[in-house]
């Protein structure tokens, strides 16, 4: 066996681990990066980039659609052609994945490595059986992958999950979806707009990253008036028939139903890569999952006697599943593993204030930890509803709800949660605004052009500091 | 002749002027509202809410043209039926006006007056020649019209302003727009998207509010791929040709054309009302334009010995004729005028970061005072370009340039020029950073999600944040 010794390995090319390998070298140390499957990012690959461009002929098709309401009229069907929307598809996003195969061949070949890692012990890895790298410091950065039910294995070919859908070369008829999550309200709803038959169905009632009920119910009613979505569904049976997949349902009032669909997509979640790299041979504390337990702010894991030689970043982490959490992670686990090689103190990395995005329509979005995290009695909410609101009518995107929280002793701004037009946008102003620390009636200083959806925003601003300063009035009262 | 005795008398019901009002009530003064036309605001009437109606229009038309890109086809021709565009343009844009009005009756009608107001002095106005009001303060919120060369009025009824526009009920065949202004270029890309033959024709180069040479060559080349934009045409002579309108223009190359229209559309500029309403009566001080000079902290004006009990608000300042700006400059004029009259200092309002948005497609954002306000040798610019954006280019809208420019001495950052897909969502990002006083480095640990137009943002200020390093460097050498 051929051994070889680092200062800093990083298992996984991905987001993460490209991020860290950059980071360790940037900090002087001698690093290898180590990729046990294809190159290429989950992210581009099978996630943000392809899902994204499925969603921009979804919304084409809709767009179409919803034409004459503003008086464009088209002279004849809407024809979507199911091969060309997913050959579009495939084009962009292989170009994508060229991108980032690109930067993995811009990295010497002496300090890449293929081939599956597994731990020895807390400093050695062994890489497929061929090699030992004795290393002074370990990232893992292996990612994760789409998990489901053992049970839904009977499908066979019928099963697919998110991956499978961007490699087809065209639209099936019909789909199930099961789980509205992030992947599954994206994928659901934009094959629904490219007129396949779509049922979005779910255990537990939880509609993508929403915690306020409020928003939850507004999303539920909003989305199901265009598509079938029960978050919380009553599956009687799912099964194989003939080349289709049969799921059997019954509704709240007992009614039971008998669906056909060409394919389940599983969309139940995903797990990350940390069985099979030997975590066993190794101090690290696992948690109920078996991943490694660590320290967010310097990506450090733990382990027996406190002093892990091993830091933890993107999705192999279970903590944010998000692209640039990842990047943030890698850079942070990165910079600190080579930090404790060369002799140095790790240190806190720079996170920033949360922020996630479904891109469905209206787009859904959460600002800081959730409504779901915040102390009864100590916060504040403030309410928009987009029916109404200037521009979104104009452009017949008028349908969305957005609560915006905030601290009654301090009153500043703690984050937001919604469904609403470019959703995006606004959560980039509210993430920018909390991390700034602003309180609520800074935001209102702020400027809001005319006429835009961030005046949505503002109403909602606006209501939140009435509800702030009543509360500091009761609190001036009572004292 | 009636008389009426008030503390706050303010001259006109526009957005300033309603602003005026209510601060003006809110500070405790005895207040009357006066207009001499139709109650309404230029916004809500003929500004941004029916250009943005029609623009909603187009933008339907051209995202159905575009749809084969996805892989979605009409089959059939796309029709535009002006009489729908322009019945949704007017009903939407006369509910906006509905909700003005509504406004408008909630105010007491002891403290309404309907008629011209005119200066008799300093303090006192006469009111369509029937009622004499004297105030203990006054507010100038006239607003501002139209204007246009003389010359032009051979032209009869051919000759349109954007007001008329909006009351077509059918779209024509052909326009010619004089001035590629703000309201020029967004009606002129509009309707040509609309499907009338459209040049949109300019004097001295200007393209909208852009003052970055190499934004503004972008734009104008982006601009005229799609549609004829000659913004210093050579027009020999525009004249009547029976019911049209034929403008002859030479190209630099000395080649003369003649194009016929059905209208030409003057939008060459607006001018402040303030003609007519007897401000030769007054000691103010005026500009060269006739407008009042005034200090734009306080909205209070100048007069020869210092003390004026005057104020000047919207678009009649002749200062930012935008409504966002209008209803701050009514806010701070009205609370000062109700101050005055009340016997307490007047003070300076919240003036926020200048923002000022185009919506074209792309649209055009300026941030902060403009690329030449700056001065040269002490700022550095960040670029980007928007054809390989990630997002921009997955939904078909990869066109654009942005600058972002920064401070050399201080690192903060200083303002933007642009012409990008989603302008109006990053603009509010930029000038809540510039007026939150961020530096480039700071706006850097902000979070950016992905795939977002944001990053292409991101590009431009990590590109900025390494020319003011760079410029720092230099400095830290030479010293």
């Amino acid at each position: 066996m051929n051994t070889m010794q680092v200062d800093v390995a990083v298992i996984g090319a991905g987001t993460a681990g490209l991020s860290a390998y950059r980071a360790a070298k940037a900090a002087g140390a001698n690093t290898v990066l180590i990729e046990g499957g294809d190159y290429g990012t989950t992210c581009a690959r099978v996630g943000c980039m392809p899902s994204k461009l499925l969603i921009a002929a979804a919304e084409a098709a809709h767009a179409a659609a919803k034409a004459p309401g503003f008086g464009i009229h088209v002279d004849g069907a809407i024809r979507i052609d199911g091969r060309e929307v997913m050959d579009r598809v495939r084009r962009e996003r292989d170009r994508f994945v060229g991108f980032v195969l690109s930067d993995v061949e811009g990295i010497p070949e002496a300090e890449r490595m293929r081939g599956q890692a597994r731990f020895v012990d807390d400093r050695t890895l062994e890489i497929a059986g061929r090699t030992r790298v004795t290393a002074k410091s370990v990232v893992i950065a292996s990612g994760s992958r789409a998990d489901y039910p053992d049970s839904f294995k009977q499908l066979g070919d019928r099963l697919v999950i998110s991956d499978d859908v961007f490699g087809w070369t065209d639209l099936p008829k019909a789909v199930a979806v099961i789980g509205p999550g992030i992947i599954g309200l994206e994928l659901g709803q934009a094959l629904h707009r490219l007129g396949v038959q779509v049922a979005v169905l779910g255990r537990g009632g939880r509609i993508g990253p929403i915690s306020d009920p409020g928003i939850r119910a507004y999303a539920l009613s909003a989305f199901s008036r265009e598509f079938t979505l029960e978050p919380d569904a009553n599956i009687a049976h799912m099964r194989r028939h003939g080349d289709r997949v049969a799921i059997g349902r019954s509704a709240p009032n007992g009614t039971a139903t008998i669906e056909h669909f060409d394919y389940v997509l599983a969309s139940t979640g995903r797990t990350p890569n940390v069985k099979g790299i030997g975590l066993e041979n190794t101090t690290l504390k696992l948690d109920a999952k078996g991943v490694p337990s660590f320290d967010p702010a310097t990506t450090r894991t733990e382990c027996a006697d406190g002093a892990s030689p091993v830091f933890i970043a993107g999705d192999a982490s279970n903590f944010i599943p998000l692209l640039h959490e990842a990047a943030d992670e890698g850079r942070i686990a990165g910079d600190n593993a080579a930090r404790l090689a060369l002799g140095q103190p790790v240190r806190p990395g720079l996170r920033r204030a949360p922020i996630g995005v479904v891109f469905t329509d209206p787009q859904i979005a959460v600002v800081g930890r959730g409504y779901h995290t915040l102390r009864p009695g100590t916060f504040a909410t403030g309410q928009v509803s987009f029916e109404d609101q200037g521009r979104s009518r104009m452009m017949l995107k008028n349908q969305g709800l957005l609560n915006v929280y905030g601290d009654c002793a301090t009153g500043r701004f703690l984050g937001a949660e919604m469904l609403a037009p470019g959703a995006e946008h606004l959560a980039h102003l509210l993430a920018w605004a909390l991390q700034a620390k602003m309180t609520v009636a800074q935001m209102l200083q702020m400027p809001f052009y005319h006429p835009v959806i961030e005046e949505g925003l503002r109403t909602a601003l606006r209501h939140l500091d009435a509800e702030l300063r009543a509360a500091q009035a009761k609190v001036g009262k009572a004292a």
